[in-house]
C-alpha cells in the first residue's frame, strides 16, 4: 500500500489485497478474484483511494489501461477465451478497479455479463481444469508485469509482496 | 464508417450506428444508447470490424481510452452522477464498444451492475427529467468531441454527421 493520505479507512480495497495477490507495483496490483464461476477473473487495482477513471490524470491513466492491456494480452495467449470482458464499475467499493474476465461460450452467463442472472449450469469438470491453470498463469503475468513497470517504493530495494 | 475490408457484414456495429448518433470521429463515434431504465447510457463505439481491446495498437488505445475520459468527465460534469460505469464486454457483438453508464444510487439497479436484476422500481419521474436533460449533454459531448479528435475522412473537408 502507499501513503497513509491517499487510503480510506473504511473502503475494502484500501485496507485489504481484494483478492489473491498476484503483482504489486507502485500504482496498481493485480489480484487473482477467485469467482466460482469464472474463475479467470483478475482485478487490477489503483493503490491509492481513487474513485472514478477521470480521478487520475492523463498518464496515470495511460499507465492503468497500459497495464489493463498487458493483463488482457496474457489472458488471451494463455487462455484460449472466446471474449476477454473489461468493466471498472465500483458502486459498491469506489476505488478504481479493473475486471478482466475470461470468457467461454459455454460458460454459466454466456453471452450475458457475468452479473446477469447464470443462463446455464456450470461445466464443474471444465472450471476445475481451468482453476487448475491459472497459477501458471498468475506466474507469467507476475513476470510481465515486473518486468514493464517498476515496484512500490518501500520495494524498490529488494523484491516485491508477490 | 471507414474501409469495406474493415468491416464484417454481418456485424450491427459495422451495418448500423448502434444508437442515436451524437458524434462521428475517424476512429471512433459516439452514440447514446437510450436505454430505458439507464438514459445516461452511452457507446464509444471504435469505427472499424476489432473484437478485443488489444486488437487495437498502443497508439490506438490511448486515442480509445482518451475519448472515453473525455466523455466520462463530461458526464461527471453534467449529470451528477454518483458514479460512471465503464465496459467494454463484446460477448454478443464482437466489436470493441465501450459502454458508459451514469449511476444513481436510487437507480433501478444501484448497486448492482445495469445487467444484473433490478433492485427496485424505476423512479419515472427522475427517468423524464434525466431524459429531458441528455439533449443538452449530447450537444456538449459533441463539441468536445470535435475539438479533440479529427473527422472521419470523407468528412474532412465538410461537416461530420452529427
Amino acid at each position: 500500500m502507499t501513503t497513509a493520505a491517499t487510503q480510506a479507512q473504511d473502503c475494502p480495497l484500501c485496507t485489504g489485497a481484494g483478492g489473491l495477490p498476484v503483482w504489486n507495483g507502485r500504482w496498481m496490483r493485480l489480484i487473482r478474484a477467485e469467482e466460482a464461476l469464472h474463475p479467470a477473473t483478475y482485478r487490477l487495482v489503483w493503490q491509492t483511494h481513487a474513485a472514478e477513471f477521470t480521478d487520475l490524470d492523463p498518464l496515470q491513466r495511460g499507465v492503468c489501461m497500459d497495464a489493463v492491456a498487458l493483463v488482457e494480452r496474457e489472458m488471451r495467449t494463455a487462455l484460449g477465451a472466446h471474449k476477454i470482458n473489461l468493466a471498472s464499475l465500483g458502486n459498491v467499493v469506489p476505488h478504481l478497479h479493473w475486471h478482466l474476465v475470461a470468457r467461454w461460450n459455454r460458460d454459466a452467463h454466456w453471452p450475458q455479463p457475468v452479473w446477469a442472472p447464470p443462463q446455464r449450469e456450470a461445466d464443474v469438470a471444465r472450471l476445475d481444469a481451468l482453476r487448475a491453470a491459472l497459477p501458471a498463469l498468475d506466474a507469467r503475468l507476475r513476470t510481465a508485469l515486473r518486468a514493464r513497470f517498476a515496484p512500490p517504493p518501500e520495494a524498490a530495494e529488494g523484491s516485491d509482496h508477490s
